[in-house]
């Protein structure tokens, strides 16, 4: 029951993400907004990576709130990968746009695994955390692989 | 009862945002982390400031949206004025350091002002929404004449 609603809590978090409008007055505005985003949730998950490689020691209340911030985070950027920048100061690759469908589904993907990753983070058991970690990493991993240019 | 409840949420969410150790290899990576957050959270702001402002029409989903990503993301730049972060490409003024304690008064202020935002814009009452934005506004004003640069 209570895993079903935690299931439901992240669904309508989903589609509240997507269906706010996003508002920005230049495609400029648009990049540096998801790069901005981007820039905080890299940082929350560089410190769960330092805990997930054993470099700092885990503590399941600092993975929890990290963990927190960047689920949140995760939300975010996708509202501004807005038509018509594509172009600028941006490592998006021109496939977003163009296998936009792909593309939201991985960004799906990551905002499900980096949910999930603050329910492990939760449990206090390493391993766990450890587990839902590598899947969230594979998650930022197959759309940069695919979508991001180096 | 439910008023109580809710301050005291705030409160433990305030606590958190400042007990949260920074972790931060350089301090241009606290520089880049908190001009990001804030980045972010103005393309909130600055949709909120649009409908309080009557340029685009009042919409409490919409409002309560942008409230909450805004008050969430009202948390987290302060973790990131880190000593030794005073130089570098920022805007931050020397006083954050050197009269820290009105900073983190300022700090806590915008984010109190911030959750009250998101249940002023929740009322669904445009007057009650717009009075909540100028104080948020004012809140945002203070601390920027104080401690950032032009």
């Amino acid at each position: 029951m209570k895993k079903y609603f935690m299931w439901a809590m992240v669904v309508c978090g989903l589609a509240s993400s997507f269906s706010a409008a996003a508002q920005f007055a230049k495609p400029e505005d648009a990049i540096k907004y998801r790069k901005a985003a981007f820039t905080v949730t890299g940082a929350h998950f560089g410190r769960l990576g330092q805990m997930a490689q054993g470099k700092t020691p885990f503590d399941a209340k600092v993975a929890s709130e990290n963990a927190e911030v960047a689920a949140s985070m995760a939300k975010l950027p996708w509202a501004a990968f807005t038509e018509g920048s594509d172009v600028g100061d941006t490592k998006a690759k021109p496939e977003i746009w163009k296998q936009n469908a792909k593309f939201k589904e991985l960004a799906e993907k990551f905002q499900l695994d980096s949910a999930k990753l603050v329910a492990a983070a939760k449990t206090g058991k390493e391993d766990v955390f450890k587990t839902a970690f590598t899947t969230v990493q594979g998650s930022c991993k197959s759309c940069h692989d695919d979508f991001r240019n180096k």
